[in-house]
């Protein structure tokens, strides 16, 4: 089996940035962690986008849909902001209705960069899912499965949750 | 859904030891995995050994099996050391034959207190694993699900590989 | 000897707020540092100051210099940010023209909470030389010995160098 | 200035070796560290042993002490196993007598590689000792400067100090 892996931005892939700085969103940082685990799967990485999920707009999550839409492989992981995850993932659910493919969602609320970060567990569980779950648009993080239908991101708290 | 974690040992608690040292596998680490990653999920720790999987022996095998077998939880996790997981695994496959448990190995190749590890990511993917995968006994590591009648662990390139 | 450490802010303090998606001065790094590194100095360490040095005015540098001046203890490490390092330990230096005080002012140019960063090995350096530099005032950073009045922080390449 | 570094092993360059399930001295780490602390000095780095110094005998303390009496650079830095570098440092300490060389000698109690080591902070304070300090030889590690001749050990705290 082959994955396909797009990486849209997010707080995984921030690095340190103050006033001088021009930049905020880094390289994707799932090659590296991948890397690090010794992973052997069969899989290609596509960046589309190096935003915080917060400056997406409608266009861009058509970006996110669209190359879904146009992928061959049927297992899909797609690295993105948690603020607007869950819009994103909606959206695509609605455009990929009666396929059969797995989507997953994930990202982190700590930059991979960190000593202490989300980054490589949240890579890891979404890996797997994306190859096991049925066909459909999940969100997979901090060890749990959401449909983000109903699910919400708890600022306060900073994670996600089902919906009351 | 609530998850039971099985703690064995293994290279993933290693912590370090010279010549004068008494120990070589520490406490458990996937605690502080679990913290680290911010999961939310219910689950419960405990501490079956503490041996590198080279030092255990038929009883200590039957010890995590009964475990698993008096388990009341249906989603089970172990971490293990890599070199007899499978032959553990596949002592428990035995024992449960026919039970409605997933039981998830796994371990990993670096110590988890080593700055580039693939401990938090293993452990993501075998706690999504336990999850939803259907009932029966695997291993899942470095990104990728194993059923251990059919598995190996390839020493030369530290990884697990499905058996010619 | 005892040292006395007054942390200011700056880079090395720097934590991600993911709510607010931007980086901004959390608490002093320093102790967990000296921890980390089972330093065993007599040590006294208070903080003055919570602020990107960007931001320092000059009520914030005659803080500084004020606490410095009453301090009783000889050897006096700085934390502080590296964008207006010179220009606090100028401040800092005429002030206590003539004292038998060793001031050292370090920081770093990545955040000490990053997998990859100058913090620990900075304070390392400023530590011992704050107990064996002759009394005057001084940056200690990224292995090398600056007097602050013929030192520039050249940003193109993120590190401190002699004024041409 | 110019600083000549000499590595002879010991635990800051310990690796962990799966396939034999212990650690071994692995390649210089000092490198590495440098590189991430983004040092500028000038400086050579040269590899004697990559010896645990449990294991060192005369002959090898011999090869340190007569590299250090050949080197042309007066600031002398050796990464060295902490068990035995007072041994040598008192070797080369006869041996370089009236000479007018600064050598320092330091290591650490954990791994570079580890999560949560010593190894950067110590690197860092001996790097600024061996540039400041007067000729002699001396053990620089965890915040303190040592000299070899009043020094042990203590291997129960896992730290250096004076001789009562």
């Amino acid at each position: 089996m082959k994955v396909k892996i797009f990486t849209v931005g997010g707080t995984i892939d921030k690095v340190y940035f103050d006033k001088k700085s021009h930049y905020e969103v880094g390289n994707p940082t799932v090659k590296g962690i991948l890397d690090e685990a010794n992973v052997t799967v069969k899989l290609e990485i596509e960046s589309l986008l190096h935003k915080d999920s917060l400056d997406m707009n409608k266009e861009d999550r058509e970006t996110v849909a669209k190359a879904i839409r146009k992928e061959e492989n049927k297992a899909i992981l797609v690295t993105h902001g948690t603020d607007t995850m869950v819009k994103t993932a909606m959206c695509v659910k609605k455009t990929i209705k009666g396929s059969n493919k797995t989507v997953v969602f994930t990202g982190s609320m700590t930059p991979a960069i960190f000593k202490s970060s989300d980054a490589e567990f949240n890579i890891g569980g979404a890996l797997i899912a994306c190859q096991i779950l049925p066909p459909g648009v999940y969100i997979v993080i901090n060890g749990k499965i959401f449909d983000p239908e109903h699910t919400v991101k708890n600022v306060v708290k900073g994670c996600f949750e089902k919906m009351k």
